[in-house]
């Protein structure tokens, strides 16, 4: 079959190019720990999921917001009664999370020096400014990126905005692990949207499947990328 | 005289077109009555400091992580003795800082107004993501600017890069209340560089006078921008 008419490729990136949902929850069984006395794991996951739901408005997506939802569990949770203590451990968690290494994921590496140059390619990922871009350099990826937008909501509008208007969106393929964030939204601006899942998804980020359209497609992992731009 | 060759018209956010400090020191103030049994005013003062110069290259700016910087330095200054109830205020705190009213300051309205059409005016701005578009949103001030920029730091590359390349930066000028973020590297970049003093200026955000350069003006209302590129 002939290449398909794309120029411009969206790529999420977390959990799409590194691992990313694996640490938020490794640092939700640390805080499991940390208020095991007052409350057991289930509860903790309930009332940490209720309370990042509420604070989404305030505090955006992102580890910092993410700490602070934490914070406010575990004070919660214990009836105002966990110490000052656990409380500096838990700061201590959100700053390992903004400093842990960020390896791709299999696959990514390979697939971006093969798009390079011959594509244009867009990283688009929600969450903290600072946090995605160092997130960026110490993945190692950035010089096999054209851009970077870091955007507060991914909306058909945003994608719009980003792949520059109805006609290039038409030649634009956004490609991500979340259906609801990635895929969907951008199939709504006119793209092509294609969803790679991963092992683990967070409760917020959950849709259902989509409608049939031939402008959605499912592989398992990156590099398969390369075989459906090639029309296969 | 003649106008100036002016094309682009640089705007810092905080402090240049609303309030923002003088909303960190009142937070600043509440948490004193926080930490009151265990340290005075002065010790908070240069305690949360520090803790904010620490914390600044793994937090970047904004309200969020202000907010752990609190956290953190009640924790510190008790050490480990503050309340649960005593955390749950300061995350209180943090979550009215991202909701208060933003008012234009003085002369921004008419100024933005008149600008309208004739410049391409631009908002750059540091901060949360998520936190600094809400706060354009709710100065009311969205309609009359053409471009929002919201970066991790302001260097010189940063600005030549959001004016579009060194010829279209002797073509701009940036105007703000920080001779360090907002003035110094904008000129360095070959554009003009306009301070407008506010009452308070954050501490890690003294810079000392520039060389003198017939690409640097003070004013000190915002007003009187439009007075300077009519070349008066």
């Amino acid at each position: 079959m002939a290449a398909r008419a794309i120029d411009i490729i969206g790529l999420d990136a977390d959990d799409t190019l590194w691992h990313n949902e694996i640490h938020f929850r490794a640092s939700e069984e640390k805080l499991a720990s940390l208020v095991a006395p007052y409350a057991n794991r289930e509860t903790l996951g309930k009332k940490l999921l209720e309370i990042e739901h509420r604070n989404l408005r305030l505090y955006g997506y992102g580890i910092k917001g993410f700490t602070l939802s934490m914070i406010e569990a575990a004070v919660d949770l214990s009836d105002r009664r966990i110490s000052s203590q656990a409380i500096y451990d838990i700061l201590d968690i959100g700053r390992e999370m903004l400093v842990y290494p960020i390896e791709p994921l299999p696959g990514v590496l390979e697939t971006l020096a093969a798009l390079r140059g011959r594509y244009r390619v867009v990283v688009i990922t929600k969450g903290d400014l600072l946090d995605q871009e160092a997130k960026i350099a110490r993945s190692g990826l950035g010089d096999l990126i054209d851009d970077v937008q870091i955007v507060s909501e991914k909306t058909p509008e945003v994608y719009e905005r980003i792949f520059g208007g109805p006609e290039k969106s038409a030649r634009s393929v956004m490609i991500g692990n979340s259906l609801k964030s990635d895929v969907l939204p951008a199939i709504q601006a006119g793209a092509w949207g294609i969803h790679v899942p991963y092992e683990v998804t967070w409760a917020l980020e959950h849709a259902d499947e989509p409608v049939i359209t031939d402008r959605f497609h499912r592989i398992t992992q990156l590099d398969q990328l390369l075989g459906w731009l090639d029309g296969n």
